[in-house]
């Protein structure tokens, strides 16, 4: 099934304790679409600037996701994100973001799009998270992403939003910071009663935890020592997860759980490499034979 | 199979956010031998004092715990330990230790121990941890616990014991530190180049990870809301891995992961009293329906 992702695209700034790269294709809905078009159709939804390098489209052309509604803004710059890591990877500093083009986003959907069952709001703002749901009123599954800065900005926008989505995903400071507790297993139902039917709290290097009504669990990243670039782990996390459910076309409580472990490993190779370096070399079979180390690994 | 268990016996005044508990029964190995009791006969070493209540090796006793080699000082005071857990209860302060006794432990193992071919070295000075070696020639398996303090301060004596450990425990900062690397999958391998055949790192409530020459995994913590105090949970780990291999009387990578996970689940009831509370309530059954669970959690 067609999945519709709409969110940031960006260019990146990378800068890590031993590498710097300058320019990579970023932005959340960019990682989420590549990560999910290992299992999907997938329709972008976003904006870039008149310096949006022709190839960067192509790239995400090539891989069959659908960039009709990838809107060039004549005279915009692309937004543009700079940051830095620390050496244990996990933690960053922005150093610069330049909103640009994404400031003005009022994305409006291709009328094709409209009739997607599956949608996927990467992190935005929530009122404008919820302008793209009311695009999509046949949708089965809509799940979002979001962050601190709304949480503590747009907590009602927010809260609304909730009430209309079916997952929420989450990093597990935001989760904290969201419910007010320490603990990620209160936090995660916490969050869950506030409207989504299961909740994602995404723990970068130590994994994932799932929650709904009935059920709770926790699955670990797969143990990589070649951690190059975190950025757009949590995004390609996602776009696994959310794209093996549209290829099911199934949210059952084990799809769910396979789309996890999915969205686990589409991660471990988004940060092999720097921006989508790494995800451009590999195929679905690559991520099919990790998906037997992983079980393997599991199992005892 | 006898499993010998050396180590620190301890009074632990603990404070959490909610509650502060005075007079613990703590003390690395007997956290270590609670937990080992639900899978194999236990022989512990250790010193207390004078000041030591009896009910507490009572208690110990009607576990079935061997307690012939817990000698008791006379005029002497029981290591003492008070600390305070911070609210996300991973992260905690000591705010005073009274070494007394354990400061001039020196392990004479009873004739009877000698024999024994599963030893645990629970976190101790390395120079004494060695000397407890050298009292069981016929090991077959040999694993020691240890700490940022004598990484910090012994590093030799803790390099030459290594190099006789068939394995290592430790916590994820004490793998970074020793090896000053923060991508735990690279500190896990350097640490077993230094000697032991096999390392765990402990990431407390973000599970375990296990290296050998020919695997690297992770494995997740049992996801419980109710973490009442985290003292001890890593013996108690060590204890349910190390308790479950002496039972098994076998070693190979199976039954090694097997013992990774019944570590993680007595660690997972340990947290859920103060300290030995919730051990005091729960028997083998309960341990196994709670693998039960664990189990299902990692399939799908």
């Amino acid at each position: 099934m067609p999945l519709v992702v709409v969110g940031s695209v960006a260019i990146d700034n990378i800068e890590t304790p031993t590498a710097r790269r300058d320019n990579c294709l970023g932005g959340s809905a960019t990682h989420f679409s590549y990560a999910a078009s290992f299992f999907t159709n997938v329709r972008l939804v976003g904006v870039v600037g008149e310096d949006w390098p022709a190839e960067h489209t192509e790239l995400l052309a090539k891989r069959g996701i659908d960039v009709t509604g990838l809107s060039q803004v004549t005279g915009g710059k692309t937004f543009t994100w700079t940051g830095r890591y620390e050496p244990n990877m996990n933690d960053r500093e922005t150093l610069e973001v330049e909103l640009n083009v994404f400031g003005e986003f009022d994305p409006v959907l291709p009328e094709d799009y409209r009739q997607a069952k599956y949608v996927f709001l990467a992190n935005g703002v929530p009122s404008v998270q919820m302008k793209v749901l009311e695009q999509v009123p046949g949708r089965r599954l809509a799940v979002a992403d979001t962050m601190d800065l709304w949480i503590q900005t747009q907590r009602d926008d927010l809260e609304e939003l909730m009430r209309e989505l079916d997952g929420l995903v989450l990093n597990d400071s935001e989760a904290k910071l969201m419910t007010d507790t320490e603990n990620l297993v209160e936090a995660g139902h916490a969050v869950r009663e506030m409207g989504p039917r299961f909740v994602v709290i995404k723990k970068g290097e130590h994994g994932a935890m799932f929650f709904s009504e009935h059920e709770t669990y926790v699955l670990p990243a797969y143990p990589t020592a070649d951690v190059v670039d975190p950025t757009g782990a949590g995004d390609s996390f996602a776009g696994g997860m959310m794209g093996y459910l549209a290829e099911q076309d199934d949210f059952s409580p084990t799809t769910l759980k396979r789309a996890m472990a999915y969205g686990t490993l589409a991660a471990s190779f988004n940060v092999e490499g720097f921006g989508l370096e790494r995800m451009q070399t590999i195929t679905r079979d690559d991520i099919d034979r990790r998906m037997q180390e992983y079980e393997n690994m599991l199992s005892f």
